[in-house]
């Protein structure tokens, strides 16, 4: 499949799908669909080389962070700037909110920058080809993949952990040490992106127990993995009165939020209730109790990520999809659930 | 004083002195040594308005990350790369190490990548004025001043606290509750920065109050500022059996660790001992128990540093120093101190 073919199959002109393409301004919106159709439709993902090779040369590579609050993020962010540096580039930087549009803002970085290549640290996971076909440099996914979207697998990079495993095996977790009423506090159920992805391991971790799922054990942030969302949702969960002897949460900053909130509303953790988080972040290990988390191997994804990103720009083949491992790190936020199934009230407890 | 007058008073060329400024390697390590003297002895700064309209212009900002695991500055570059977004201008970023050279960095990074200004979040406070000769564009030191330095006010510009005066409230806090016996936890005792301004500042309040300091309650971590090594700091405080009744840390990640080493060897916080830290990061008000802290506004450090910048870029006059203002926020690490003085084992307390 070439710009040629796809010329011929939208009935225009080699030069019209390299404008719409490169995101010319010069294009009818008719036009303009019928060429995105085509392209979409069979997943075409233009050949950027020779455009590098004629192009002037620059060695800066565009890191677009998704949700600058994020302190995992953070983590990953410090071995992808030693490590653009190590490989003699430079980084070009923009930090967006977590609602906002990183393919578009890494277009535009793209070409004001004339960047070799953009690495975006958090995203969503549905992109279509028409919408990476904005991008004309190779690109790397850190921490997500696209299981929502339809891109084919040789056309992009990505480097992250399987989030849905990863969620399972937090409340699998739990459900080892005895607990049946979990709660989960989630950014939300259904943003086809990581929250999504996490809310489905804790309901595969659910159902493969034999568990049912209780709504009144979910409590969603309106898409939000702020700490003062997290503890709001925590509190509505403790108002609705709901029993439940174990919390997990989206990320090791929500999980402190919950720790926070269940501290101060009367629960001890995690006598009264257990915590589970999803990161390890540096932190996690010095909250009090310690944070029992699904650690992501934050240096080995941001030197993957760097690694496959730098090689696309250089041209030397590799593995384009990396799925890191993470691993369960006990610590003492989660124990073995009292026998009683959890009453709300912890003075009732012996 | 122009670059005639160095010139002259060097004893060579006006090319050579430009060579010399600029860094080039054509100049004898004699030349280069001589020119730098009459620079730094006249307090010297190239005026660098009229080479930066001939160089090809560029929209690029430099920001120097020094310390990559301090979570205030994480807070401040959320900040920092949002106005530079907004006022049109594009992150060129850097992170290095702690103890790593800012200056040589961004020396490097201006002339590589055709930098309009350096942002520098976290550096030395001593440098002298051959040393920012290095630097061709307008530069700001962001969260650090020179006080221990020989820069003229008018030839840098900066954005900070009173870090010495920031540490004297923090004690004068725990004083005022009572305290007596008060341990610090410091990365140096006299680093010509940040620490030694902060230790110089628990002195001081020491002093104002008529206590006496003892070596015994200070613990240095070696120039280190994370966690792992307050950790230790604090372990060994406790080892040495020295009596305190409260911990002044230089910083709120620190206080974490504090609490986390004081609580694994059977202190609570605070009943048995006190904990103040300094930053303010949003986590601090999650923690168990919420910590007291003297807040940076890092928002408006952030937003003042790159206004100051961008003016100084575009040659708009305006103020090159700001002073922020942090504040206490009492969270509950920080208690009235128990009569007693504050024995070493908690048990022996009713």
């Amino acid at each position: 499949m070439t710009i040629k073919d796809i010329a011929r199959m939208s009935g225009v002109s080699i030069s019209t799908v390299s404008r719409v393409l490169n995101n010319r301004p010069d294009v009818s919106p008719e036009v303009r669909r019928r060429v995105l159709a085509v392209v979409e439709d069979h997943n075409y993902i233009p050949n950027n080389s020779a455009r590098d090779l004629v192009r002037t040369r620059s060695d800066s590579v565009g890191v677009v962070v998704r949700g600058a609050a994020n302190l995992f993020f953070a983590e990953v962010l410090k071995t992808v700037t030693r490590e653009i540096d190590r490989r003699g580039y430079t980084t070009v930087m923009r930090q967006i909110g977590s609602s906002e549009d990183e393919i578009k803002e890494g277009a535009v970085l793209e070409r004001e920058k004339k960047l070799r290549g953009l690495l975006f640290l958090g995203g969503r996971f549905d992109y279509t080809p028409g919408e990476v076909a904005l991008l004309n440099v190779p690109f790397v996914c850190c921490s997500y993949t696209n299981c929502f979207g339809s891109l084919r697998e040789e056309n992009f990079a990505s480097v992250s952990i399987d989030d849905r495993a990863a969620a399972c095996r937090a409340v699998e977790h739990l459900i080892g040490l005895g607990h049946r009423r979990i709660a989960v506090v989630a950014p939300s159920r259904n943003d086809r992106s990581i929250s999504e992805l996490r809310y489905l391991g804790y309901l595969a971790a659910l159902e493969g127990a034999g568990l049912p799922a209780d709504p009144a054990l979910v409590e969603e942030t309106g898409g939000s993995f702020e700490m003062e969302d997290a503890y709001t949702a925590v509190e509505r969960l403790l108002q609705r009165g709901t029993e439940f002897t174990a919390v997990f949460t989206l990320s090791d900053t929500m999980a402190m939020a919950a720790i926070k909130a269940l501290t101060d509303h009367g629960r001890r953790v995690p006598e009264d209730c257990s915590v589970v988080g999803i990161d390890g972040i540096p932190l996690s290990a010095y909250t009090i109790p310690t944070l029992t988390t699904l650690v992501q191997p934050a240096e080995e994804m941001g030197r993957s990520s760097v690694r496959i990103l730098l090689d696309l720009v250089e041209g030397t083949d590799g593995p384009r999809h990396i799925l890191a491992e993470p691993r369960l790190r006990q610590g003492a936020s989660a124990a073995p659930a009292a026998g009683d199934g959890g009453r709300t009230n912890p003075t009732e407890r012996e």
